[in-house]
């Protein structure tokens, strides 16, 4: 068996949701697999590294915004969600996320992936424990328990350590890969990453 | 004759210094030609953007580091400048830069790819008048004209109207590629102009 790649993403990072469509697929085309890792760009971004959104940074800001609706077009997706809209809040997504990961690991792919389609495709906000918990139900998450789960203090803990532990990691950004301890961030570091995986690194 | 491709860079920027590696090459592959223009990251992150500087950003300045020995590594380079040295001046470069650009039309880029190189792979300081022209007089350039120029009030007006045209243009980072008004960010992002361009775009 493999040693599995890190990846890591927020719920709310549009770059993220691309990187969450294609990391899969990328990995296993090199016999990898993957362990997906949720993290909040509110936390590493503003807090850690003291800066404000990025769509709100003059000129960045601009150019995220058509950078995405590139991507978008490149990747053929009709998505209902654009960064410019009004953000949910990540963490009942996050919460929700940490606790499958926990207590029924090996689903917490599925869910994020379903978390993601709600949010990106659908526009829902996910912002709370009611609506993550029925966005999840679609995929096959027994809703009220998830709800109590999203909830718990324990699901709360989950999410911060797991934050802690990206950190500590280095990670700031979302999408990051960690390939073998060695750190891609940004969704158009994929093709490095491909090329690493290919080459066994430089 | 077909449009040019619009190279934005500063020469203070390590992965500007990579870009100008490749640009012209990525572009002469698929027909086309490239203009080059020298911006200043201290005007549009510093002061339009109001961000810190990269390396001063906390864990964003250690992947930085990281990122760019990865890419020299890959590229097979030898430097003598990383991107945690005292940063020179990039002024003086950038004077010449555009004087030459305005008054020897079509030598730009060969003073650009001496300066780089001279500040990059020999790790020169080029943040002097002096030190910039004597670096590039191994390109051909007349060293006791190229300081007087760098130092007259025409090259320093130069420089302010390319900076504030590229900050109009909504180029903040280096490297920038403008392909026919789309921009493309970072020297990550080469890849998608190299589809861009062998596609005609999406």
């Amino acid at each position: 068996m493999t040693k599995s790649i890190d990846f890591y993403f927020d719920f709310i990072s549009p770059f993220g949701y691309f990187a969450a469509l294609e990391i899969d697929d990328l990995c296993a085309r090199h016999g990898r697999e993957t362990a997906w890792h949720s993290m909040l760009l509110g936390v590493s971004v503003m807090k850690v590294m003291g800066l404000k959104p990025l769509l709100d940074t003059p000129l960045k800001g601009d150019y995220i915004r058509r950078e995405f609706a590139r991507g978008v077009r490149r990747r053929g997706l009709t998505l209902k969600r654009q960064p410019g809209d009004t953000m949910m809040d990540p963490r009942p997504c996050g919460r929700a996320f940490h606790w499958v990961k926990q207590h029924q690991p090996g689903r917490e792919k599925a869910l994020a992936r379903q978390l993601l389609h709600a949010y990106w495709v659908d526009g829902q906000d996910l912002g709370s424990s009611v609506a993550a918990a029925k966005a999840a139900a679609s995929a096959g998450f027994d809703c009220a328990a998830l709800q109590t789960a999203i909830e718990s203090a324990e699901a709360g803990a989950l999410l911060r350590a797991a934050v802690d532990a990206s950190l500590k990691r280095g990670v700031f950004g979302s999408p990051t890969v960690m390939v073998d301890g060695e750190p891609f961030w940004g969704v158009e570091t994929f093709g490095q990453v491909e090329a690493w995986l290919a080459t066994g690194g430089w």
